[in-house]
């Protein structure tokens, strides 16, 4: 499942408004979407940095991921996510190796992305989604 | 200075060996070159992604900058780092922003690049690096 690119990056913030104002005044990138992706009780923010999209995370609940993230790290990269094809095998490859997986199958993220997180504990602290478009 | 792509993803790292098989056993990305960067004491091993490197960062001393992130935060994603054209304009661009710049001037990273780091603690929590290829 070699990555073709990085997909995205994760940002936790705790204010989106006054971060998309940060990247679009001091980087000069614009918005182009503002998404809420009610599984993960997240809004999120896109922007394009070439072939990587920076995806700024705002919880919306204090359940959600993203704000136990910024209670116990503080704002900041939350994690990164490679563009893959054949998710599911790249998932039973991963499995085989012994990494740990949030999700043992695919299910469907922002932007209608196939999804799927590895647990940090297994890759060095770092949480990666694998993603993959369907065409299908 | 509106970024054309993202340069690489730094991710710090206990043990370098360690991390390169992680990612190219599970990913099937290749490990192209190690480098020592003395200035900022680390090693690095660099993996291409589409348009971005995979920087994996190890310290060489306890006094790396590495070294002290591991001590506080755990391994894990050190910095994203921005490709950009007329970075010394950027740098002032962002002070007039009140941006909080970690180097006021471009310096030599790795790669032989110009580079300059802004303040995480006026990046929502980021540690964002400037890139830029000089040809002259």
């Amino acid at each position: 499942m070699k990555p073709s690119h990085i997909e995205h990056i994760g940002i936790a913030v705790s204010d989106l408004g006054r971060s998309v104002e940060l990247y679009e005044k001091v980087f000069g990138l614009k918005c182009y979407n503002i998404e809420e992706v009610t599984d993960q009780k997240v809004r999120t923010a896109f922007f394009m940095v070439g072939q990587t999209k920076i995806e700024l995370l705002e919880a919306t609940s204090p359940e959600s991921p993203v704000a136990k993230f910024i209670e116990k790290k503080g704002e900041g990269i939350h994690h990164i996510a490679f563009a893959v094809t054949g998710l599911e095998d790249g998932l039973k490859h991963a499995d085989n190796l012994g990494i740990k997986l949030i999700d043992s199958n695919p299910r469907k993220g922002a932007e209608g992305l196939d999804i799927a997180f590895l647990h940090p504990g297994s890759t060095g602290g770092v949480l990666i989604e694998l993603c993959e478009h369907k065409t299908k």
